[in-house]
């Protein structure tokens, strides 16, 4: 049931791309070495979000990944449901309609009271990630930076050259 | 990332314990029969909370499968953490301290801005399947019948003498 361990590389590879200067973009290979992530099933992860319209593929020899849209209309879920590919956590299958003393299906008008519970739970947890946006995060990075972390991204980035269009 | 199907039959299979008179029980693939489920996999889910201690498995000839603790004292929260082996939607693998220009870790003192976020929605999911227990299933269900199911299972049980120790 767990998500998937790409919604953890995406949330970060996100935020680093949120923290990239104006018009800037950098290679979905260099942004999976910053994050210690082997490059392949990173990238798989990285095209989710460009075809949900979260990140932007530029092509060519200056080219890379960017955000395609402002960091403040990204939000968590939408990053979440882009990785997950907009799934449920419950499914309902309805087993009520099933087994051998099931009523015809016009009978089942109301929803199931079990799956009113599960969704009502999924529905809060959706809440939640939505209430947060990538400007949220990139505020709270900001605020809370991690000793040294800074100037090593920005030796790396100067070093390999990574972060183009700038 | 979705749940398991066995969180919708395991739901399903307490309630339908809870709606037993005291002191019946019904055998696992009586249960699973009742739903219309192959017995052999949810048999296992059966298992999970037997093990849980929310259901409680009795040996003999009129042995079966019937509630371990009192309907209130089982949330739908206790049930799909048992079928979800205990686990937590988001699972943080602290990527942050990975990568060449991560720090020490004795530098990492406040969790990560991105876990915040996913387990505080893990907490609000919780929180809602934590709200609802099993007597609270039970009242919905005998509050909104089903067109004829409360007869069909009437009729089901005598015929197929499923209910013991009644």
């Amino acid at each position: 049931m767990q998500l998937s361990e790409t919604v953890e590389w995406g949330l970060h590879a996100c935020l680093a791309l949120a923290m990239m200067p104006e018009g800037a973009r950098i290679p979905a290979h260099a942004l999976a070495e910053y994050h210690g992530l082997k490059p392949s099933y990173f990238s798989k992860a990285m095209q989710k979000l460009v075809a949900a319209g979260i990140v932007r593929s530029i092509e060519g020899r200056s080219g890379g990944l960017a955000l395609a849209r402002p960091a403040d209309d990204v939000s968590v879920l939408h990053i979440v449901m882009a990785l997950e590919d907009q799934k449920t956590l419950f499914r309902c299958t309805e087993i009520r309609q099933k087994g051998p003393c099931a009523a015809a299906p016009k009978h089942y008008t109301a929803p199931c009271n079990i799956a009113r519970v599960m969704h009502k739970a999924d529905a809060e947890w959706r809440r939640v990630l939505a209430e947060t946006s990538l400007a949220d995060l990139r505020k709270s990075a900001v605020a809370e930076p991690i000793f040294g972390v800074n100037e090593a991204t920005q030796a790396w980035l100067s070093e390999t050259g990574a972060l183009r269009g700038v």
